[in-house]
């Protein structure tokens, strides 16, 4: 079943050790199969070095139960099928605690865009949620985590396809795209933007994103109706 | 004589260069095999490159000397057995000068708790020692800086076994756990979150720690009687 | 046609990845042959694992036009036909998302001359351009790109061939040399210096530049008629 | 003629980029016969990579004249020369752009004693030397560098052999020992306490360096008669 999925979200899974996005385990890939209402994800708590393509854990969206697969599916996968669930155009879902993304996430701050290796990718600020209550933590603390992710894109008003990353407060970013290897392309950029960004931070006290005008034409030519980067 | 454990021991020791916890000799790991009251711990300043199973040196716990081993233990083989003296559950002890967690070391600081990585494996803060007195400076000195860290635990009220980690004042990183392994992963995750922590200190000064509440929810779901993360 | 510079523009640009200067597909390097008034430049968008000699594309200087090559120069190339256009002395041009040049790119700050690893390479503090105007962004933003650079050079009278690079303004750094691999070499000094340097205006709030003497002590003794650095 | 100190300084200079203390052709090893009054010292501009026991060049140190070796000496050489000349027992000088020693010599700051890691090495501050006049760097500027550094140890009563690094004001480090291997040792030692100590004063505004007691401890546990770290 989903032979495909699996072996691209396995190799989607591999690619954050490649990428130095992961130590030990802390990480996680997901793809879906929108036909089927189906979620491949990386099992929970098993290493890198260790795991098999048939160790991939097939999740059925609506329901949340485990379809197909001897192990247990990631500890976040709740968060991964909310996300999935009102983020209707995503194919991949990526969670990592890669250093610099967590940083941002532990200072509870968004990820201001200062330049155009930032704006290549996103189309704004990567924005930090707010810190959960006491309830969501207690109750269904990875759905919630979801949840809290959905919320702030629907507040603040951010389409996910032009900003596909949020850091979570006090946690880690979560990041996402058409399928599972693009979902890692943008975890790559988010820890290069996140780690510049602290840098530049630090030289300029209270520096300011840069223009919008430079934001719009570094987006805008790599996507949409009018882009020119790239061979297609 | 404990072949499996000088074997461990010795895997233990070479696992701290491989994570680049360790530059030339400055670390060492030991383990304990507390039936027959015995420590097995790496030699003192030998290279990790020409170190061999038969280098590890046994000795025994209550009375300090070798017992087997053509090599001089470690220099700091008394603080290793403080440790194991006090603190009862513990099965591996591991000394390094990993870069981040000896700048907090350094700076005379605890190591906070900003972030559900620091949260999934550190109850609390990672408490700094005291500065040694003269006294303990001059006499029995890598004994006392055992004592040290353990009055830090009992005054400040930490189970060791829930922060299995500390930080010696001007000095380094001390971490244990159920067995050698345990305790390098332990080292492993310390400098992780070392490293995250100093970068978050630098964005927001005065940076709180996390909420309690998310402090309990990520360290209870990996440990204790309600964990849920990983297969078993 | 120009078999050798293309040779020598695939290398320089794989030397890129190499150094760690590049993620992804970030980064471009270009030669020039004055005599035929032809340029060799990357392909957009294309991988330096999957990159080939043959996929280097020939653009006439005078026109922008590609002469030769299946695939679409560069989004970059007007830029680096601004700059082969009014500096004449230069023979290759580099331009890269660098991390630590990037990051005084996003400052908005020129990278000051700190030390002699800085003076060996650039007699002078290394500039970053004024903002761009909207309509330079709207417009031929890459040539305009180019422009701005040249504006700066001129306005501050910093001859281009004795400071080989530049930051521009919340974006990246472009170097250029007597070659592409002279431009490439450039390109992990500025990249060195600019690390350097942060850490230095970290250390000193408000440091100055270093004196004048040493640095040109040190440039001189690298550069021009009375240089004794090296075996030539 | 001095095949074996050849081979050592060598063996010496390689393990400059194996510790990643240099960059491109930016350093140099040399090592003395005290005997025959001659110093073996890398090559000027030659890279690491290309560079052949031969290249070696044997310096007179009494005349400074090169008196075997196809190469010219490195330009630091009359560098070299005045250290030997003066520090009696050194058997061994490194220069290196080391990149966090030379923030420290950037920012015109000693490199103060934070930790035992430092202490373990340097018994005390790693001074700056004072900034060079016009007229030293105008004349025989080389070898006024020697002497800045060795006045540097004479007004501040220091002991070259018990610090055997310094800090050359807006330049680098150099660093000795009691031959070329000892000297690169110090020179990887020198390069982490100068980044655990940017770290530490960035946690720590104006932080003070480590007691007094506990830095004579770890100095005189590795240094001196009553050493016992190790196994001789």
């Amino acid at each position: 079943m989903l032979e495909q999925l699996k072996e691209d979200v396995f190799l989607a899974n591999l690619a954050l050790p490649k990428h130095q996005l992961v130590t030990f385990t802390w990480g996680n890939v997901s793809g879906i199969d929108r036909d089927k209402g189906l979620m491949v994800i990386k099992p929970s708590g098993v290493e890198y070095d260790l795991m098999a393509i048939n160790d991939m854990v097939v999740v059925d969206i609506n329901t949340g139960q485990v379809v197909e697969g001897d192990k247990k599916p990631s500890s976040d996968t709740p968060t991964h099928l909310a996300l999935y669930r009102h983020f209707k155009e995503i194919g991949g879902v990526v969670h990592t605690h890669s250093r610099h993304a967590t940083i941002w996430s532990q200072a509870g701050l968004d990820l201001q865009a200062f330049g155009t290796t930032h704006a290549d990718y996103f189309y704004g600020n990567i924005p930090c949620t707010r810190l959960m209550t006491d309830q969501e933590i207690a109750q269904e603390y990875e759905y919630e985590t979801g949840n809290v992710i959905i919320e702030t894109f629907r507040q603040r008003n951010i389409d996910p396809m032009q900003v596909p990353a949020v850091l979570v407060h006090s946690h880690g970013p979560f990041t996402w795209g058409k399928n599972a290897k693009d979902a890692v392309h943008n975890a790559v950029v988010l820890e290069e933007c996140a780690y510049m960004a602290y840098c530049s931070y630090g030289l300029v006290t209270h520096l300011s994103p840069m223009q919008k005008k430079l934001l719009d034409k570094h987006y805008l030519r790599k996507h949409g109706a009018d882009a020119y980067y790239g061979q297609s």
